[in-house]
């Protein structure tokens, strides 16, 4: 169904037939959509665009994955239905593996999210079928891992439930997330948070990544040493709370 | 697929499971689906529970809906998805008809929803089917009105989008919202505003009316009169706001 022109909210409306349309697909899980309506009532409350608080973390970011060993970018139905093209450009700008999470799992959900991935010019997606690997303490299908997430040492999860970013740290690893909820489990366990929209977040971090290509290991610590992940995260709970004013 | 029993958000998935079990069963839309995920982030902030600005809200909204001469209860989905029951208890507590109002509209959605409400034990419910009656400035299909809603003096619409509710008060009927989000237009083109969850809020609402059940005309005027809705609205936007500390 299309949404008339003149209807006030438009723009969040088109966002999200890109997911029904996910869901139609068999990418996205019915739940999956809740979920990015929690994350649409932050983002409009951050005024649907990246505060400079985002900005630095996710430069930040992009110094952490350029400078890992093994980094992994973990892939969900909803990132794959929003930004499969980003989610490929990034992971070529760190060189990342990309690896299939999912919480509501099936095999047939795992070969799809593959598909849309290798569509978008991925040469290899991990964590489709058997493994025999898992992240220990989960009891959620969540616990399976392939080889990528077991021997990484940074993490990359977007939309994300707190419980694997929690597990994962435990694991000794480094977690990045994007979480547009600076007050949910994962954006408070995870080594470094950036509170800001998926969609805008990956584009920003590819181009940060691609700026700093030529930076030798020594300035890369630099760049992500000299960032305070609490006082950031303080930073970005203050700008969502003072979208409760801005928004009236 | 059953959650595991000791993971951290155990009831707020097994709501979501209500909802999608009510995609698959053609009741809910996929749109719906995002919807109720932003009330969540409200809700989430609300500490998940009704205060006492939103109890106030409730008992005012019962008055007026006890004096109205013709009182209608819009229901869409999501609505008939979570509550129901509480939809038909209260309708009956205050006298008011039912009317399903949908935004992604078909008529198999409209009967099966009508079927839902029922099986709940209403009597009658309206809006299901062509009725050539209109409310006018809105032109995707929640335009479309039965009886009751075009000759209504107070309409209660819960989950709705503001568009709507703003068309209804230029028809000059006063509107009763339930939303989660103070900041919505919906919350702020309503008569009377009720920030809270609409699975709390309509249960307190049929207490009030049936305690309410044998007060005169003006005395259930003094109830309603004596509210006022842009102070408590400011009241809901601080207790949200508030949230975020407490929730650290």
């Amino acid at each position: 169904m299309s949404v008339p022109v003149n209807h006030p909210r438009k723009a969040s409306l088109d966002v999200r037939h890109r997911l029904t349309e996910g869901l139609g697909g068999g990418i996205v899980a019915p739940a999956g959509l809740i979920a990015h309506g929690r994350g649409e009532a932050f983002d409009y409350l951050l005024g649907e665009r990246t505060p400079v608080e985002a900005a630095r973390a996710e430069r930040a970011a992009a110094a952490l994955l350029l400078a890992a060993r093994r980094p992994v970018v973990c892939v969900n139905g909803n990132v794959a239905a929003l930004c499969p093209r980003e989610v490929v450009a990034l992971a070529s700008a760190v060189g990342a593996e990309i690896e299939v999470n999912l919480f509501y799992r099936s095999l047939g959900r795992e070969r799809r999210i593959r598909r849309v991935l290798m569509d978008a010019g991925a040469r290899r997606v991990w964590g489709v079928g058997s493994r025999g690997r898992t992240v220990p303490g989960l009891s959620s299908e969540r616990a399976r891992a392939d080889k990528p997430t077991v021997e990484a040492d940074v993490v990359l999860v977007m939309l994300e439930d707190g419980d694997r970013t929690e597990c994962l740290r435990r694991m000794g690893k480094r977690v990045v997330a994007v979480d547009l909820n600076p007050l949910s489990r994962t954006a408070r366990k995870a080594s470094l948070t950036i509170v800001d929209n998926v969609v805008r977040a990956l584009p920003r971090m590819t181009d940060y990544a691609r700026a700093m290509g030529a930076w030798d290991h020594g300035r890369l610590k630099a760049a992500y040493r000299g960032f305070d992940n609490k006082a950031n995260l303080r930073l970005a709970e203050s700008r969502i709370r003072g979208g409760f004013r801005r928004r009236r």
